[in-house]
């Protein structure tokens, strides 16, 4: 037998690792710096207290046998998808109940997806990009083609109908630019995806950030629910990094020469998956509870000032960026340098505050650097301090 | 885009649904019986007082700021695997600690541990089985051959050498039979696969089980390091069924092509999952503290003695029977019935006794039936003593 040589294909991503060493290395031969860290997408505040309270109480429940729990649905405790339901309603969104599949995480599923559809075609793919829909599609040997974001379009590439795509994906608000989709934008998608019959696969993780007129929620667009599977998580709603909670939303109507892609989800869970742990689930409900709801938006407000810290200074500097509204990701030109690792050294040794080099999300991703809002608001407003005085 | 048509190959299973529904609609129709189920698969017993302390306690970590943990490492944490590789040691086998995957469950890995194949190939698995092999070789489009196991073979059926196979899936102690290969039994599968560059893929969800000189780990035989990845789980070991977690190990000596599946599933894991939940790997740590091992350890004699309450019996009525001793898992042959469909209705209506139909795991499943441990000692008790007075 042998190993899948598609793997070959694709390049080792050291861009986290490469980050820290840097920052390591210099940290070591400058004991005396205080280097303050924006460059990592992972959660810092704790677990809201509704949420802790009833993973508690979730805990104690297996500790009984008469409140014991085994196996629980592949699909998700209804408790659960009834919350995320009321959610998607909250924003005009009518999801049905066996729409909705709980799982560990956003990241599982936009991997696991590609189980349900036939191998090869094309995946389209905007550059720069969170790199796991590139690495899936990879592994599973289907071609990749990208879609330009860049200053031009404002980080937010619209259909280029001469381009052939089978599948699309598309991250609103982005990772890594923070750029939003706004409904025009998103509904020129839905409408070039049904019209070739491919599927855009949404993935919706930064929902929680988006304020205003902008969409949520693919849903939200007129004929999407004939083209596009949704994938959400509770990391960064209510800091489930490290808990791993998600959902995807697959609807009915999704179907392509008779399959129905909600029916091929619920049988590849049913075969690859056991569900998510009951104590987690719990917690995740906890989230739609009114104090849970209230605790959180303190939470993400949190988060929130402190893009607004980064984006107010780079206006203040007349830098170029996206996002910072609407998302926790602040993507900004690097000024006086078009190579964006050397941008991060510079950062680094002149300002000691650490980001991430846009190069390691593509090849447009160069000349550009990402700095996120997840840092104590304590580091933030030193680091925004720090990048006024060197610029 | 098309969806999967592969699929389509994949037989609808009814079984615990007809089980179900056959067991309720007789349920219904005799209001003054009492119906025994000992017909799931599942755990009943409460997560032991020092597993729900550690649960608790690390909740209590995720409330605050300082203790709080987000994205944790794609391979689990080490104070988890260390633990895991302590427990192998524990019957002599020697795993690294870079050898030891952390899931959210043995069902998860062995279906997405086919991501690391090439397409193509021949999956040889036993008949009767757990159906999840057979299906997930199915969505990948892979053909399926099946090794009979029968009363000739003791349901432990040996390698064919004219058969040809590229992965081989071995589940000892089995569900459904509860057969354990012994150490030979086992040699001669590790020496045909490395005879031909097969890799088999060994189910040990059910170690926990075995007692006495009967190997618990496929890494108990020479030259399996070379040939063989093990699933295990502590679903049975600890009641982990509803909470979720499990390990790989997959050897460095595992190459094929150049290519070293311990690495492609490190990538394969780094890409599409996100590690387990921190609470639960807490959970699982705890499992192996010398409280958590002897309080789960009166769990499973709890189980252990129900086994033997149903082996004794059968033993006394002279019906032939696999398992029992060292698993969960009791599989008879139905008397006086080769349809093991009517034997259920038989049991269900004469004896109020539910079990499972052995022809639900396969063709060579006919005529047999599935009586499992997991029931209360009381529900067990008072099974045998209805069957004993049936026959």
């Amino acid at each position: 037998m042998q190993f899948n040589s598609n793997f070959n294909d694709i390049a080792e991503s050291y861009l986290f690792a490469e980050v820290a060493k840097r920052a390591q290395s210099y940290g070591e031969s400058h004991p005396d710096k205080k280097i303050l860290r924006l460059g990592i997408g992972d959660v810092t505040l704790p677990l809201a207290p509704a949420v802790i309270s009833a993973m508690h109480s979730a805990v104690d429940e297996m500790s009984r046998k008469q409140s014991f729990r085994g196996y629980g649905p592949y699909e998700g405790y209804d408790f659960l998808r009834e919350k995320i339901r009321g959610y998607y309603a909250s924003f005009g969104v009518d999801a049905g109940m066996d729409e909705i599949f709980v799982s560990d995480g956003a990241k599982s599923d936009l991997g696991n997806i590609l189980d349900i559809f036939s191998p090869g075609g094309v995946a389209l793919i905007p550059d720069p990009v969170y790199p796991v829909y590139v690495d899936t599609n990879l592994m599973a040997g289907r071609k990749t083609v990208f879609a330009a974001a860049d200053r031009g379009n404002g980080f937010l590439p619209l259909p280029d109908n001469s381009v052939n795509a089978d599948i699309i994906y598309i991250c609103s608000p982005n990772n890594p630019t923070g750029a939003v989709y706004d409904f025009g934008g998103l509904k020129s998608w839905v409408d070039y995806a049904n019209s070739r019959g491919a599927v855009i696969l949404f993935d919706a993780a930064y929902e929680c950030f988006v304020h205003g007129n902008l969409p949520r929620s693919i849903y939200q667009i007129e004929g999407a629910r004939t083209c596009a599977i949704e994938f959400c998580s509770f990391s960064k709603i209510a800091g489930f990094t490290g808990t791993r909670c998600g959902y995807t939303v697959i609807p009915r109507e999704l179907v392509r020469g008779g399959l129905s892609a909600n029916k091929l989800w619920l049988r590849r869970q049913s075969t690859k998956f056991n569900g998510v742990s009951y104590v987690v689930q719990r917690g995740a409900e906890a989230v739609f509870s009114p104090e849970g709801m209230s605790q959180i938006k303190q939470n993400l407000k949190v988060y929130e000032n402190n893009a607004k810290l980064i984006s107010d200074c780079l206006d203040g500097l007349g830098i170029y960026y996206t996002g910072g509204k609407n998302s926790p990701y602040v993507w900004l030109e690097c000024p006086g340098e078009r190579d964006s690792w050397r941008f991060f050294d510079k950062l680094l040794e002149e300002a000691q505050v650490v980001g991430t080099p846009g190069a390691g999300f593509g090849k447009n991703g160069e000349g550009y650097f990402r700095l996120t809002a997840f840092g104590s608001p304590e580091v933030t407003a030193e680091a925004v301090e720090r990048i006024k005085k060197l610029f």
